[in-house]
């Protein structure tokens, strides 16, 4: 039903159970693509329904058995018009799921695999949503889980893995180094990997946002849609979500796809803007938007060759431009994004200072991420005055809050 | 198409504007229940879908437009065999609500009627959930939001109040002098009151939970139904969703409801346990649970009555019962419920310790709360242990936490 190819030297593998990347290219360079025989896939609109969860999809996944009971999408695409002066806003947002990130169809592809594939143990490397996402979803199988977290991270994300019971190993390093170690540990104890770019199947997982903007949107593809940058999995995904319905007949065209990165964690920018070839720039990356704060981005080659081919680019904002784009999405919209799901917001204003879209065009943003994950990053808008309990004080402050 | 009866004396009321409860019987023993003739309402099983948002119950709901964009219901119902031996367990789980609370089905039908009454403004006083419901919900009216909260109520929740922009009076003292205070603004103002309770649309839209878990059981109700209790409101609105199936035709019998309090906040279960006529008896509570920390219980009356006419009953579990709730739910579900959401499972612990449900009856859990909205009551399973980045370090962690 499905091969996969390198993205960079085009060879062409059968699936096999240890096939993570091509083993010509390596691990960063030959991330692998699945690659589906459309002519060969029968499907039409009235098979899907806006509500479902990615198992209604199940004939343009590389899976046989769908093993998740949890519901993992269907999450809900809102309407808003003259947002910003653009006519028809939508947003996608994914803090609806299971652990409440985007993550979670990732996930739910990596265990269906896991399965198949006759593991008993699977693991991930993440900064958090990545690892709340499969200690949550792997909670109700057999599956044993070990995530490797940087000891940094969250507080907020680390206690939802202990609450699943998923066994926990702070590294006492940076991501990219709990990233690497779990790799060496993975291969060494034949555990299966839900790392994210490694792992080809994940972004099939993911795609299934951009197939429910489409189905929930009437099939309606937006003119331009944007979305939060950090290793580069979830904007490839969303391309090759379009590019499949393109590619099956259910859209007439690929949405422009614009990928936003935190100004200090803008490693794909900076391999972007040199061009081809794509060459992977490493750096330190540091933003509040922990969960694309990635200095050595493992899907980078598709994220630049997706977002060229969709006819897209890639912004910077600042850490205070996504801090404001987290309240001000959340007060017209009621939409309250984690940092890294409100950047897309960031994004689009960017890209309307520098007219890069137009106002008639349908927009779209993805809000990947509830921010009830990180609550400490809003914090700082609480505004400490107490009011003492009597008709008089409560009715002067009323009136000072007013004015 | 209904009218409000007096929970005490039984007088029956046309609705208008400013009517909450009943003038003879005050705010206390007066709370209102809504009663329809159902006789003249024409709903079918087939008009019903499990994953719709609560605008599908319209015809039994109080509400001329549903005023709500947000997507409010259509929660999932999971279904989990031989757990505790118990053959059939249903979790209904509501933190995939837009503010990841069950208080969400409320705040949809309090913002139609604040619509419908021609209100600008509309307050309440909360500890938390339902408060980030009002503010969250409101953020893409045009109502003006004013909440009250006790100073004591946790950052997470405050803090997704100021996010959406609503206006916070954060009050110097307890919960309850919290709710007094704002009925007295309320009053004064002219404001719309989303206050539990004392408002008698809101149960309706609480009703909707039970509603659900009907139709996504395919109309079979099951026996025994769990559900922590703090004010009141939410249980006898499960039971008054049982209730208009019932009364509809729609199901065969309604489930015996069995109320779930910690045990330093029981003043509902006080009142129970002192039997008919029923007089509320208040206490000062505490307990991790806040969500249902409640001294002064405002629909004791109509809770106590819904529920002994259902053949439940009331439980007490004890803060440490609850935080092991937590986890064990957790890790058998991939559910993450807030303290007060995992109180119910906590519950049918108990009630099974005790005899209450035999094996082979058909449980349902509510959990009512995402368990990201409290945090901190988890944060203590964290085991602080650091690993270093080099493989023999990771492999003896590993060896250390399987033994």
């Amino acid at each position: 039903m499905y091969k996969l190819r390198c993205i960079s030297c085009g060879k062409i593998y059968e699936p096999s159970r240890d096939l993570y990347t091509c083993p010509h290219c390596g691990e960063r360079m030959g991330t692998l693509e699945i690659i589906y025989d459309y002519e060969k896939i029968n499907v039409k609109k009235s098979d899907f329904y806006p509500e479902g969860d990615i198992s209604q999809f199940s004939k343009i996944l590389p899976i046989n058995d769908y093993a998740v009971q949890l519901k993992v999408g269907g999450t809900p695409l809102y309407k808003f018009k003259n947002i910003l002066g653009i006519k028809e806003l939508l947003i996608k947002y994914d803090g609806t799921n299971p652990t409440a990130s985007y993550k979670d169809r990732a996930t739910a592809i990596a265990v269906s695999k896991a399965y198949e594939f006759d593991y008993d143990t699977i693991y991930c490397a993440s900064t958090g949503n990545a690892a709340s996402s499969l200690a949550g979803l792997t909670a109700p199988t057999k599956l044993n889980t070990y995530i490797f977290v940087p000891a940094s991270a969250p507080i907020a994300k680390i206690a939802q893995l202990y609450v699943y019971g998923a066994h926990v190993i702070q590294i006492d390093g940076t991501y990219d180094e709990a990233f690497d170690i779990s790799m060496e540990v993975g291969k060494r104890l034949n555990w299966y990997s839900r790392n994210s770019a490694i792992n080809p199947y994940l972004l099939e997982g993911k795609k299934t946002g951009a197939l429910e903007v489409i189905i929930q949107n009437n099939f309606e593809p937006p003119d331009v849609v944007f979305v939060g940058v950090g290793d580069g999995t979830v904007i490839s995904s969303i391309f090759k979500g379009f590019f499949d319905f393109y590619n099956l007949g259910l859209i007439k065209k690929i949405p422009k796809i614009i990928g936003i990165q935190a100004k200090n964690a803008d490693a794909i920018i900076r391999t972007f803007e040199k061009g081809k070839p794509y060459i992977p720039t490493d750096i330190t990356s540091t933003t509040i938007a922990d969960s694309i704060s990635v200095g050595k981005p493992r899907d980078v080659i598709k994220a630049c060759k997706y977002v060229e081919k969709s006819g897209g680019t890639f912004l910077r904002v600042s850490d205070e431009e996504i801090l404001k784009a987290i309240s001000e999405l959340a007060r017209f919209s009621g939409v309250f994004g984690e940092p890294a799901g409100a950047a897309s917001y960031a994004g689009l204003k960017k890209a309307i200072e520098l007219d890069l879209v137009g106002k008639d065009e349908k927009i779209c943003i993805f809000v990947t991420g509830n921010g009830l994950k990180d609550i400490k990053s809003v914090e700082k808008l609480i505004k400490p005055t107490k009011v003492k309990p009597y008709l008089d004080d409560v009715l002067s402050f009323i009136n000072e809050v007013k004015s």
